[in-house]
């Protein structure tokens, strides 16, 4: 393959589910084919330090660090520093491992010496061994904001603090319109060849990514193929509070609801197989459906659907051409 | 015993040596009749973090978190995060243990609240159950640096990083002129009644506090007892490199070469056991000398020798009036 026809693979992601896709991506594309857009709406600053929750996510997925029992954190790691923290009056309902503690540490110390939050997480996912590009959605502060029953919560007080438990009414993703997709996102979405939606949650994880100025009409007006994983299985959502959430906006907690919010945004939507009921039910809603198992317990898995959704995107290319 | 009558002893202390007569006499003196000001000099940013490795050792120690094999740090604390950092390309030669790295967090987060040292080192010290008066020397920045012969070095470079080894030519307080007692310092420096100087380095834990404006002055002018421990003994440091540098200096490492330094700022020079035959050395510098055991292993020789500094300092009281 030449340089010339290399393709490019953009990927959106949020948290666990899309950590996930985004390794099985990563085991198969090399590293300049591949490049994985990550959600930073759910960054907050704890004890003084810039944490992104879901860049963590993902750089720990992809540098093997990563615990599976949790999903976030760093396998083994203690929380010494954090119960110090405690007893030195800090609020310390966000969990942090000491180990992880280290990345926040350094992220912001190089964030106040002038990087931009992209150059960090290059440089920080290079000292980990990642060759792939891990990518924030944009190197401003964008804060996804929700008005709940009790009353307007962070992302991390609402899903963390308050364990996703008050009722949602509204989300915002607070200065969005004044911030702009990261260098690297913009690169990517303009030559990206497919485009593909990991299985996380459409308004905590995805939509923040969609509120940056330009991306969603971009990827409207994306020529080449746009597959989106649904996140929601069986009538609720595989990890996570977004079946809770659809619902509580009054959307259909299926794959049907996803459907309705991603029907601009993808040319096909991928269920699992235990959905395959709901295939034509999907395609009335103008998206193509392709059928799969989406659910990622082990590394095979996710490599299993990585591999699947690529095929899927050579298919639509090549039905194209 | 009235308030009206309550004697209020001030310490002056660098870090371990003066940490642990500091613990001796936060044994034997209630709350209200102690002062412990703390050296700043060799405060410096870590990973952006505000590190303050005096003021470190003597909480530690009078909370009972510290290490009794180095001195530093807190016992049984782990390297998670500095060799997290380490991996994430940070230089980490300055060591930082894990449940350590709560208190620079939490300090460098209240300071930037707008909290003043001050207030951020009685605000940690009470959380971490301790009753007395920790004060820093200054609410402003002092910075001891070293010139040597390897070039200018900060006290933590030298002292750590350069294990002591260049031959240090000079030494200077920068800010110091431009800084001012700690609020709790200068009204202990008016309101004392005996002045205790511990037995620290004399250029870099105890000149620092003294490069303080009118510092110097109020210590000379000091009506009541003053009293200094040498940190020399048998012609070396105790611990540390006092020795080496007053050497390097040209100064006697001997304790004939602390009262030179000590003369104008003590009534009585406190000479460890072994030293007793320069007594008289001693005295022809026109600082009076007592003798006893100085050298403190056990805790109980931390109370002891606080309890004979405390009964010379009764006795030179009971003398003047």
């Amino acid at each position: 393959m030449t340089a010339s026809t290399t393709k490019l693979v953009l990927a959106l992601a949020g948290g666990v589910g899309g950590a996930k896709l985004a390794l099985g991506l990563s085991r198969i594309l090399p590293p300049d084919q591949l490049v994985i857009v990550v959600n930073t709406g759910d960054d907050e600053q704890f004890h003084g330090l810039h944490v992104s929750p879901d860049l963590d996510t993902m750089t720990y997925t992809l540098s093997g660090l990563y615990n599976p029992e949790t999903g976030w954190g760093i396998d083994g790691d203690s929380f010494e520093t954090l119960q110090m923290l405690n007893r030195l009056g800090a609020d310390t309902w966000f969990n942090l491992g000491s180990r992880d503690f280290a990345m926040h540490i350094r992220r912001t110390e190089l964030l106040a010496r002038g990087s931009s939050l992209s150059r960090v997480t290059s440089q920080l996912t290079a000292n980990l061994g990642i060759k792939h590009r891990i990518v924030p959605m944009s190197d401003q502060p964008v804060r996804t904001v929700l008005d709940t029953d009790d009353g307007t919560l962070s992302m991390q007080e609402y899903f963390v603090k308050r364990r996703a438990e008050p009722v949602v009414r509204s989300i915002e993703y607070v200065g969005a319109s004044d911030a702009e997709p990261s260098p690297g996102f913009a690169a990517a979405l303009n030559s990206a060849s497919a485009i593909i939606i990991c299985p996380s949650n459409p308004y905590l994880s995805v939509a923040p990514i969609l509120a940056l100025p330009g991306v969603r009409e971009a990827i409207e007006a994306h020529p080449g193929p746009r597959i989106a994983i649904s996140p929601i299985v069986g009538g609720a959502a595989v990890r996570g509070p977004a079946g809770k959430i659809m619902q509580e906006l009054g959307a259909d907690v299926s794959v049907v609801g996803v459907a309705r919010e991603y029907r601009d945004l993808c040319d096909v939507l991928v269920l699992d197989s235990q959905d395959e009921v709901l295939t034509e039910a999907v395609r009335a809603e103008g998206v193509d459906a392709a059928v799969m198992p989406t659910i990622m317990q082990t590394d095979e898995d996710k490599v299993q659907l990585a591999e699947q959704v690529l095929a899927l995107a050579e298919d639509l290319e090549n039905r194209r051409t």
